[in-house]
């Protein structure tokens, strides 16, 4: 048998041609958004005001099975990939464990994230459709990063709204994404009526990803020829990020492995929903039975303690309402150094597929998480994003486990970006001032007093 | 014909077994190293008290044209190689150039840089040869993170002198070489003769590669089972970097191509030497004819402005002299960014192959290199280190003139590592506030009046 390497790329030639859409293989559907007006549900043109079209019709499209990848977007991902699919044999060697670990690391281009797969799509429709300005929000950075480089390859100018602990955490982001031209504002902030009122009622808040979306989309539907774009949660971002499990798939196949269990850290579901897309296929069509297993931070644990009800994208509730796990839109998670992972909410999708029984969720404890980091630093010399670490913590467990119980499983887990922008983190943790947070049941229960009442359904 | 790839990544059959030693092929070899002492060239013996005994051995190796790769450093290397060659399309049809451009990146790892490939050579022989701790000095930070990757994988404790204005611009390296459990001193510092002597000079000096490395060289040969290893100049680490010049060439023998043009940025040599070496092979052996070129910063010119003169290779005048291109041990060059060619001299090799009329050399401003560096990022979504800028300054000035003389050559130059700590920087281009600085000609006499004067030599 030939040995598996250590890194395998796929040609370009291999590379996805079509973006998957999972609602198409769904046995039932995720609910319909609602409309913040009248909780009537909404239609594609409902949409436009906020986002192009193309992307409206792409988060509508509930039936078309594989999405075309225009040729543009083909071309820009072949600057940065295929990632690689990397088997981690010193990670193997240095947990003892019969289990084989293979990670999909999306962390090699500049935006240090998967971000860039959606981003580069999203500033393609938008230039396409002739908008002359995007807005967006980032927690972590990433994403901003990653749409600013997006905007400036197709000369759209773009407003980035952080969250203000990240900002404050990271202040080099700031920077990388004044390189790629990107306009950036700690959020909350005074430009915007949802910044004014989340500010009068709280001045000290450190943000929440919630609040940075109920700014950039108010600037957005208050600017002319200017849109609304979104790195996470959305259905259509799940269909740009499914580049990621098509590569993945792919690369396994040629090594003839499948994984037993495919685990991915959960903010909104971005790099989640793109890896396990094509493994949930198999679940749902009856091919392969994987476990699939999402793991959040116990300081924002919207699927395994959340609420499965409608609820605003926002904390602004400017927004569409989405049936998803939710912690409430007003719940402002504590400063976790995870930036990205700081959201009430889920993906639609992937909160329908937790509700059903096709996933599993877990949540940890951010030393864990960061023990873990450097455990997997030290031995795959690669320093992960503190986002991604959540996802080590877990193949970590379940590779113990697999010591534990003599057995020799295959575990896929999504290695969705880099720590660079994240060494105050890495610091905290050294110098043992990083604390843990998890909320408790009281801090929940007045969260979810706050969920939107809805005649007759909620 | 088929189209040529954007990124071609080699197979692991295909990564190099052997590393080059382009002393075998030379014409005339460097002048031998003298003794600090008694200006008698040096023994093999005489450098085992500094440098780890494999490692002098191949200090003075000039005869071995290919020496094998240590398995296990074959293996490391899977970790984090083959790097890709990428092909610009982007940045040239920016440029409107018909040139083609290739670039060797070295910036997918951990370390930010190329400087992994030498680390982890050196670490393994020290463990090999059973030493308990190490020491270096780093500029950029590149060579001291990557340093401290080798270190904590092998766990050999690691002391690191990093030059003190490196170490004020780039707070976060400190985080990262701590994650890997490397201890970091700025330098000039307290801690040694030579730092104190330093100090007692010029209490504000910003420190330099010079310092760092006399600081580093007194604490390895006072402690017991420590050795110094340095990630520059020596003729080891060109070995060791050979690595990308023949990986290079197979990837463009692959593409059925061969580059008119080769350029690196200069400033021990390590990246230059190393992606050169096949080239240079070629060149001396009467196969090929490439142009070689090397960039160095204007404020530390070694090669444009330099002597071709023995020199000690740092400020406290403990190491061994080396006959090469030098400013004077004693100069400090002005702060400038691009801390990792912040050195005063330039490996042997590539002074007597510059001497010797087989390489070209340019000098170029740090304003005109960051232009370039954020021209190239929008176009090629990689923010490159300022030290790797250097060189795309340079081909992005050969394309044009391409384009001016209508002549479609092919480049290939080394993205030798990416600029994630390096946005301290990024802003005050972007903010207006960085400074060109080039030393007068009365100021470059002035440290060449310190060059050592050598009975009978010079």
């Amino acid at each position: 048998m030939t040995k598996i390497p250590h890194r395998l790329y796929l040609t370009e030639d291999q590379l996805p041609k079509q973006w998957y859409n999972l609602r198409a293989d769904m046995k039932e559907l995720p609910d319909p958004m609602l409309s913040p007006a009248d909780f009537k549900p909404v239609r594609e043109e409902d949409l436009y005001p906020i986002f192009c079209k193309e992307l409206a019709h792409q988060e509508m499209d509930n039936e078309t099975r594989y999405v075309d990848i225009p040729e543009e977007i083909q071309d820009f991902y072949k600057m940065y990939r295929p990632s690689p699919l990397i088997r981690a044999y010193n990670l193997e060697k240095a947990l003892k464990t019969p289990a084989k670990i293979y990670y999909k690391f999306e962390g090699n281009n500049t935006s240090g994230s998967h971000k860039l797969n959606s981003a580069i799509a999203q500033a393609y429709y938008a230039r396409k459709q002739g908008l002359t300005s995007l807005t967006t929000e980032t927690g972590a950075g990433q994403w901003g990063t990653a749409l600013a480089e997006a905007c400036s390859y197709y000369g759209i100018p773009l407003t980035v709204y952080m969250v203000k602990c990240s900002y404050e955490q990271k202040p080099f982001r700031k920077a990388i994404i004044q390189t790629f031209d990107g306009e950036i504002i700690p959020s909350p902030s005074n430009t915007t009526e949802a910044g004014r009122a989340i500010l009068a009622k709280d001045p000290n808040t450190t943000g929440s990803l919630g609040c940075a979306i109920s700014e950039a989309v108010e600037k957005a539907v208050t600017t002319e020829g200017c849109r609304y774009v979104l790195g996470s949660v959305l259905n259509q971002v799940l269909l740009h990020q499914s580049v990621i499990g098509l590569e993945s798939k792919t690369a396994m196949e040629m090594l003839d492995e499948y994984p037993d269990i495919v685990i991915g850290c959960a903010g909104g579901g971005s790099n989640l929903g793109g890896l396990i897309a094509p493994f949930m296929q198999d679940k749902l069509t009856g091919k392969a039975d994987p476990r699939i297993v999402a793991v959040e931070p116990a300081s924002c644990p919207s699927l395994t303690r959340g609420r499965y009800a409608y609820d605003f994208c926002d904390t602004g509730k400017v927004t569409p309402l989405a049936r998803m796990y939710t912690l409430g839109c007003g719940f402002i998670p504590s400063a976790n150094h995870a930036g990205g992972l700081r959201y009430h909410g889920m993906s639609p999708i992937l909160s329908k597929l937790y509700h059903d029984g096709y996933m599993e969720a877990v949540s940890v404890e951010q030393t864990k998480v960061f023990e873990a980091a450097v455990f997997f630093a030290k031995q795959e010399t690669i320093l992960p994003a503190p986002e991604s670490a959540h996802a080590i913590r877990a193949a970590m467990d379940e590779a113990i486990k697999c010591r534990e119980n003599g057995e020799a499983k295959t575990i896929l887990f999504g290695l969705t970006g880099t720590g660079y922008f994240d060494m105050n983190a890495y610091s905290a943790y050294l110098n043992g001032s990083m604390r843990d947070y998890v909320p408790t049941d009281e801090e929940l229960e007045k969260a979810f007093q706050a969920l939107p009442k809805i005649p007759g359904i909620q």
